[in-house]
């Protein structure tokens, strides 16, 4: 529960209404109760807006004028960021930071925990590590030798750091989520492949948040770098030595390989795939199943792949798509034959 | 060890021998000893059977006329589902409940642990939890606050399972397996992206079964929901308030963007890809790697993607496929000339 | 710090220098100070040696001569393998083996620890496991009953190894990885999916690298085997009773569906997604995102999926895709007419 007026401070949104009331939490339109907020991004959703039972809506002052919405209301020119400031609020795992030490945690002598960092069951801290003020360490996570979390960097249950890893402040890293597993590096050789050791780390920027389940290759020589503000989604793969520009933002099931250098604002949608050594500028959008043989230096946005369709039709054209080359050479001949080329 | 009579009885077959017949496990036709179990559940393997040194078979009852078997049979209508409910009787691991709370689990105050559930080492249960009967929790594992594990649930090693979620009756999860990370929410501002707290949960329902690796976000504002009986394999993502509908199968590899319905009885071969805020209709399947980017309202079966060539060919056809649409309008005047279109 | 006598002693290559100099690590000949080593394997990187500061050049002998470097160089046949081996002397995590078992680390009676085996915080190995000399087991792993390590192998912290999986001699599997859980099998019934048992188990042969949170299922009856010498990469997933051939290298979030067999020194790029029950060559090597759908008799080099296009010049292509059967058969209507064909 939040008082109104307080919430509006928040958030920096201007309040139509009582400052006492007390907000119980955030819902959609259609299920929100007396005790709840609302929000309208968009003029489409005016009318449901009108009969929502929502105790408080959050909308743009443009808008405001033509709701006709019974209770209190917060205008705020971007609603949907308003929003996203409110969910911090009512989030109660994010706020729960007792500051405490769980018994069952093993922490290498010489490493010191500030006060107001919780260290969960089961968690190991390795040697020459730094943990940073206000941080929140889950569960059974493991800190390797030497690496460094800034301050109020959240890293949920079962997180597993490699040594010679930073990640900066006010990060969050979620479940099953490596950082600083070995780059896939191997030599032929006439008995197998010959392993590369990694000797470089990884360099994770200021409020990066990675998902669950990815991993985050250390560098062969030198660093894998993510900037600042970058955010990742679940079952990503960054190999070593990759360089993400500040801002990025990454869906799920993308697979980054090695040595490859994204640019700034870009977004890749889930399961686009990044060929290695190549440079990708800033404001580059790739759409879902992408596949990024080449080099981007035009920012813009970016598709491959083929339409799915009934899998009969679809064998037909898959079967037409293998024979393409001797279809153009076949369309050519023609076109030559009557004169249109 | 089993006596065959009583292997029959569990599975719901129909016996042809000796009901004292000690059966020592399940394997193929060809590999199976005198003292183990095979089966066929198509004619073709007929001939084959007939060599096996099995000391058991197991087939259709149709079938079991024309086969000439030495060893004892069990006639079943479904012999592949026969198996199914015979590899369980040979499964040590499953069958081993003994019921104990391994001291070094962490289990918060006030959560009680029933007398028949197994809980591993090192397993973290946090307030107000609350575990079923005969569950058994893998050492590792850690049960979020609030959370619930219905009756008969296994989570194998190193299961995460955060705050605000449920799991049904008799459900399966594999070990690495998240479910309740943050979905992938966040406003643009201009000082970057600005997280939404992911206010929902998680809510599984009986008989589910969940591979290793895989992980399945929290709801933004209400529920991610996995149905009942519905089967998903390793390494796949579910998104924020993702809906999965009963029965449905998903393969290793898949990706689900956020908001996305998926009816009943469905099937998604490995690697498929299906965009966010869309709707798919019950008993629709898709093939390996489809991409699926549009709402699906008719049940069927569908595909993407192009075959596989040697380098060289493919290479000239995917060039072709980028003059594709010049290729079309090329034609199309050939056909307006010569008078066929 | 090592001295480069003693280096060259260790990779096999023929030193021009001062034998007591000391090497403090390697880097690459831009970055590299005058105590490092730096290598080139390529004659276009000549021009870039000269310039260097690195202390120490490694390159073939062809080479040298046409070099104007003014430090120390060795001399090897093949340069990048002389850099894979002399990688491994200065990764100090790999080095650092004291043998000792963590108080809190959960070892079933009757599983004897090697004196110099490590074993760290929390691990649990379960009743009738097989603990090889040297190995090192990173804190938080989980090694199931009866499972088996080779001596020299290395758990980084959080793997996940079920029961009834043998690891061969000097394997590495970094953190998140799962071995052992159940292949994804299930037979349909009215009551709905039936489970599989998976009674089979995953042997792993000698000097296996495996990746972060990738996933190797047990066999359904009988065993998944990865053969000696095989590279596995992050978030790759190997259904049940899958078979890889000796020295077959495998990219990131590539998926193998069940009882597939591939040869021996295959590669595969990221995100390759392969069929089950096919069978694919020795020697066989497939680019990124190909989607394998059948049998590989032939060794070559495999490729599918289109090239990226901007977006909507891409939209046009796909919709002409989808009508591809429709407009090879006008062509060759018109071919016919036109008497090409």
């Amino acid at each position: 529960m939040i008082a109104l007026g307080e919430l509006a401070k928040q958030i920096g949104a201007q309040l139509n209404g009582d400052a006492e009331f007390q907000v119980a939490g955030i819902n959609t339109l259609s299920k929100a109760s007396s005790s709840e907020l609302a929000f309208i991004a968009r003029p489409e959703f005016l009318e449901q807006a009108s009969q929502s039972s929502a105790g408080v809506l959050m909308l743009a002052p443009a808008m405001a004028e033509q709701a006709s919405f019974r209770g209190h209301t917060l205008l705020i020119d971007d609603p949907y960021l308003g929003y996203a400031r409110a969910s911090q609020v009512f989030d109660a795992f994010f706020n729960h930071r007792p500051g405490s030490v769980d018994p069952s945690a093993s922490i290498a002598s010489g490493v010191e925990i500030p006060a107001d960092t919780t260290i969960g069951a089961n968690v190991v801290v390795a040697e020459g590590a730094v943990v940073g003020q206000g941080c929140k360490i889950g569960p059974g996570c493991y800190l390797g030798a030497g690496s460094v979390l800034g301050d109020g960097t959240l890293l949920h249950a079962n997180v597993t750091i490699y040594h010679g890893v930073s990640v900066g402040e006010n990060c969050v890293i979620h479940s099953g989520t490596v950082v600083g597993s070995d780059g896939f590096g191997f030599a032929p050789s006439e008995a197998g492949w010959q392993k590369i050791h990694q000797l470089g780390g990884v360099r994770i920027g200021a409020r990066v948040e990675i998902g669950a389940n990815t991993a985050i290759d250390r560098g062969a020589i030198g660093d894998t770098v993510i900037s600042d503000g970058v955010i990742i989604d679940n079952l990503v793969h960054i190999a070593h030595n990759v360089f993400i520009g500040v801002n990025t933002a990454i869906a799920g099931c993308c697979g980054f390989a090695g040595s490859t250098k994204v640019g700034a604002n870009c977004t890749f949608a889930g399961q686009v795939g990044v060929t290695g050594h190549i440079e990708i500028t800033d404001n580059c959008h790739f759409l879902g199943k992408a596949m990024v043989t080449n080099s981007v230096t035009e920012p813009g946005t970016y598709g491959s792949g083929v339409p799915m369709q009934p899998v009969k039709k679809w064998r037909r054209n898959m079967v037409r798509f293998s024979q393409l080359d001797d279809l153009s050479r076949l369309v050519n001949k023609l076109a030559k034959k009557i004169g249109e080329k």
